[in-house]
């Protein structure tokens, strides 16, 4: 029974129900005597006593030790009554009924007296202590069986919105999957109280006020997400309103995110509207829901996990009059934690991937500066952080090598060349997956060490090919070959965002074709910002072509026309090159077996001559 | 479904099922347009478009955006064919079917390309992640509504010795209860396996070996506890050795405590017998098992739980030979986390019940000085580490204090007045109780401030005071009333040990009646060295009368009679008294409700005129 206890919190102070030692029992083994029958015995001048039986572990003796007696003893065995010390064995010598002792003992010597270590009454463990096992074996130890613990909090989770569709499912067109229902569960049931996802709600009136009222009836708490912007008309503040006095105590907080989130109490139930998009909904539920949660389970709003210290990676601005969370990765340097803001949107998947707490900058605070120190409240206590940072360029090619790693627990920030290289300044990242394409010398990475003056502090390792060309519908219905088939008037072209290796290529060979692209390419206007995005909008008929590496026209199903390579390669800080994780990876990249299974895995990649080998430093 | 995969270990590689967003979608509520209808649209150059329709959240619209035309969308609705970008509803002016547009804008503004966050074949989660609510909330987004994780590995636990009582039983005389087995359970548990308790086992070779032959068929891991001991023959030893091949593959290591831990593998199964000390027990399967399991988890050997860094409160010496591995006691102070090595020996409760993690000290070395820097293992992930510190005598008078306080996370270390007063003088300790009496002044506490140093960097705070007395069985059926009385030949006494405050007042007693105690006083050289022990005994017939507080004559249900009273105070270095925690306790100390609950509550207790006041600085 006390084993299930662990993480539940004590509802009353534990006294000791017995003593500990609840005898006077042995430490060691050897013979329980009169600690005065022994003065003077040395190694030269022993004392012999009568050996009158024995006290074994797990019965009080029957005998008494009277003076000239003695009684082997077993450590842990109780002391005979008449004894008040025992003599080691190995100070002892048994010839048949008698025992010679060749060192003296003084009154208590190698007993543990009755409660001398815990006694009866003691207060043991006091009211809301956490239990974790080291307190299930004191409450073992003191003799309970069963301690009263608060109960646990029933929460109902809510998802609204009408876009919403359980994970179950398939997903329709225009719809996406319930996200918050099941974190927001997760998170609840981690901190060890009960929640029940109840579903997905419409954006209608009606329907949310009856459902959220008879939850009021059979839960502590409600928690809702999404339906709380402006452009839903206050839906959830209206129904929150009017299911109970006294209603609607907070609306539109002054903070970022979570400026819609409502807080409401009716019929002694709390009733709290979370923001839709899942970043904000945790570092919401995170930042107001946890401490209340912990109140209920009688826990300190202290202990609303773990915290880490870091440097702010780079300077944000928040603007005053408002609080603001700010959701943050964090990578481990020499210099400790940097904390990169992410910014990708709290919508986006990516930020939650990559979100591992997040940074509160109060509302006094205009901005927060680069390498300025921040408290990062970590998302889990079970969130995992990096043993290997890869900040820049995303590549499958990284995948594989990390799969045929030893897979340390990795990180990968993906925020584009770019920014990888000025991480590998910064020292921050282990490893920079990189594709920048030198116009002048139409080359790649090599000459960027200059620009980014990393000569000497940190060496620019080749990489492999990735074959990039034309991406069409399956069969080529509209026969596109070239570049110049990009022309025709019935061919809608994706095309790359500005800065990217890709968009400098397509840039190039249009030149070639003098014309002026603008007005002779049908959607040049249209920039894709990744290879994806351009394989998907061909795959779903948005547009005919578009340029991206082979392995997403494979992704896709769709035809590939091939019209050249670009090179990634890995750029690594000096201080990093030591690391463990890094030369695992750099083990893997020049190893035969990502040789062979790089072209087989990845179609249109290729290792090159000097794969693996270090082109500039 | 997913929401119940935290704190597992995902078994595979997991990859994106949907593109995120699914759709090319809208990041604001506005008018979806083409592009280049806008350009140059600004404040006194407004375009005007005709509204064709509009894009709900939820479902792909019908509709298609023509030159000239503009469709109303909402935030996260799907861009209508035709158009490639969005104009924010604040720039922008509906009258009747038409819209005035106030604000150019580029192709893809505001649109959320479709797999522009994460695309469909992503890798989102690497094999061996440990789920935490962030990753199900990965999961549920790119479609996981099920993954592969890790079987938990299920593992059998026996407890062994003669000695042993299951606590949901009544304590028989000469026994204990089993500890080990709930404690282990609980940190299995708590590292996310299965663990089944399967009880007690005698020292007795044939019950070993046919219950644990019996467990091998059916659970991954044997931990056994306790009857590893050179005293039991190796008998755990011979069962682990002959269950089967290849059987003990390592018995006796060079660590303390753990020595006799034996492990054994047999049918493919492993076999861990651990020492039967809980503490021990503890650290043992910390540092040996914990690994084993996390590997059988999935999860990294390195996983292995919090540490935190912390400075070693006094040198301890280990002697080379062996690793030690040494439980400590955290107390935070303001140099950061100090440990204190526990010696209360491994089968103490108390050591238990302080033992926050432990130290590993290497072989090579033999010893580790005071304030070296050390790594503490935690014992478990769900302790608290403490927000008071209370360090020195013990007395359920400060319970009582932390009671009627805001019960702040308080740890209490009970090491008697004197290392009190160490533990100030080095800051570590934020309260200290003490009862030490000075013998030329007869007085408690004051003249020690000049004898350690004290006086400006420590103050003395008026506790209260407690009656002692005699202690005699109920009845007081041998007519004890007086010091005098101990010299009968048929009262036993127990004594209190040398430098008690307790011993001082006894010898001080016993002196004036001008005798020899030792010859004179039966009992005299019985030394307990607590309250309780004195009360046990007496309780137990193993003594007619001893000295102690009242309180303790309560909690046995022994007569009183009493002989004076003794002062406890409270010491308190400079530097800790503006803590929140020591502030709430003098508010405490020093309000009506303690000054009235005391003598209710603790028999023989009594506040004083200057209780609370400084007494010394």
């Amino acid at each position: 029974m006390i084993e299930h206890a662990v993480g539940r919190v004590l509802a009353n102070d534990v006294t000791a129900n017995v003593d500990s030692p609840p005898f006077d029992r042995s430490e060691v083994d050897g013979y329980a005597v009169r600690s005065n029958n022994t003065y003077g015995a040395e190694e030269d001048k022993p004392v012999t006593l009568r050996i009158i039986g024995e006290s074994a572990v797990g019965r009080i003796p029957k005998i008494e030790v009277e003076l000239g007696e003695a009684a082997s003893i077993a450590t842990g065995a109780p002391i005979p009554r008449g004894s008040n010390a025992v003599v080691m064995i190995e100070y002892s010598k048994k010839t048949g009924e008698k025992v010679t002792i060749y060192r003296s003992v003084v009154p208590g010597e190698n007993v543990a007296q009755t409660g001398s270590d815990v006694m009866v009454g003691d207060l043991t463990l006091k009211r809301g202590t956490v239990i974790s096992p080291r307190e299930v074996g004191v409450l073992t130890a003191t003799g309970h069986f069963e301690v009263a613990v608060y109960r646990k909090p029933s929460i109902a989770i809510f998802s609204t919105g009408n876009e919403l569709m359980p994970v179950s499912n398939k997903l329709e067109p225009g719809k996406v999957f319930d996200v918050n229902g099941p974190t927001i569960k997760s998170m609840i049931e981690e901190m060890g109280a009960k929640a029940d996802y109840l579903g997905i709600l419409p954006d209608d009136y009606e329907s949310l006020r009856s459902r959220i009222d008879d939850a009021v009836s059979r839960y502590d708490m409600i928690l809702t997400s999404g339906s709380t912007s402006a452009g839903l008309g206050d839906m959830i503040y209206r129904v929150f309103q009017n299911i109970g006095e006294p209603g609607v105590l907070v609306h539109g907080l002054r903070i970022r995110p979570g400026k819609p989130t409502v807080a409401a109490v009716a019929k002694g139930k709390a009733l709290i509207g979370l923001p839709g998009f899942p970043v904000s909904a945790m570092i919401a539920f995170s930042a107001f829901v946890k401490p209340l949660i912990l109140q209920l389970l009688g826990l300190k709003q202290t202990d609303s996990g773990p915290e880490v210290t870091g440097k702010l990676a780079f300077r944000i601005e928040t603007g005053r009059g408002a609080r603001h969370y700010i959701p943050v990765n964090l990578i481990e340097s020499q210099a400790g934690y940097a904390a990169y803001p992410l910014f990708g949107g709290s919508g986006a998947i990516s930020t939650l991937a990559l979100a591992d707490g997040y940074v509160e900058v109060p509302e006094r605070k205009e901005f927060v500066d680069e390498g300025e120190e921040v408290q990062v409240r970590l998302l889990s206590r079970n969130l995992k952080l990096a043993e290997l940072n890869i900040i820049g360029s995303n590549c499958p090619g990284i995948d594989l090598i990390i799969e045929l790693s030893g897979r340390p627990n990795t990180k990968q920030v993906n925020v584009g060349s770019t920014a990888g290289w000025k991480a590998v300044d910064k020292g921050e990242a282990d490893i920079a997956g990189t594709h920048l394409l030198d116009e002048d010398t139409m080359t790649y990475n090599i000459k960027f060490m200059q620009k980014y003056d990393l000569h000497g502090r940190a060496i620019l390792v080749r990489g492999y090919s990735r074959r990039h060309g034309l991406i069409v519908s399956k069969g080529n219905p509209k026969h596109i070959e070239d570049f110049k088939d990009l022309l025709r008037k019935n061919v809608l072209f994706i095309n790359r965002n500005k800065g990217s290796g890709t968009r400098a290529f397509i840039d190039q060979n249009l030149g070639k074709l003098d014309i002026d692209p603008e007005n002779n390419v049908r959607g040049y206007t249209y920039e894709a910002r990744t290879h994806s995005a351009v394989a998907a909008a061909v795959s779903q008929g948005r547009a005919d072509a578009g340029i991206a590496i082979e392995i997403f026209a494979d992704a896709y199903n769709l035809d590939f026309i091939p019209l050249g390579e670009e090179i990634f390669d890995f750029l690594i800080p000096k201080q990093k090159i030591d690391k463990p994780s890094v030369q695992e990876f750099l083990r893997v990249l020049r190893s035969t077996s990502f040789v062979e299974k790089l072209p087989l895995r990845l179609r249109g990649y290729n290792t090159l001559p000097d794969t693996g080998k270090v082109v500039a430093q």
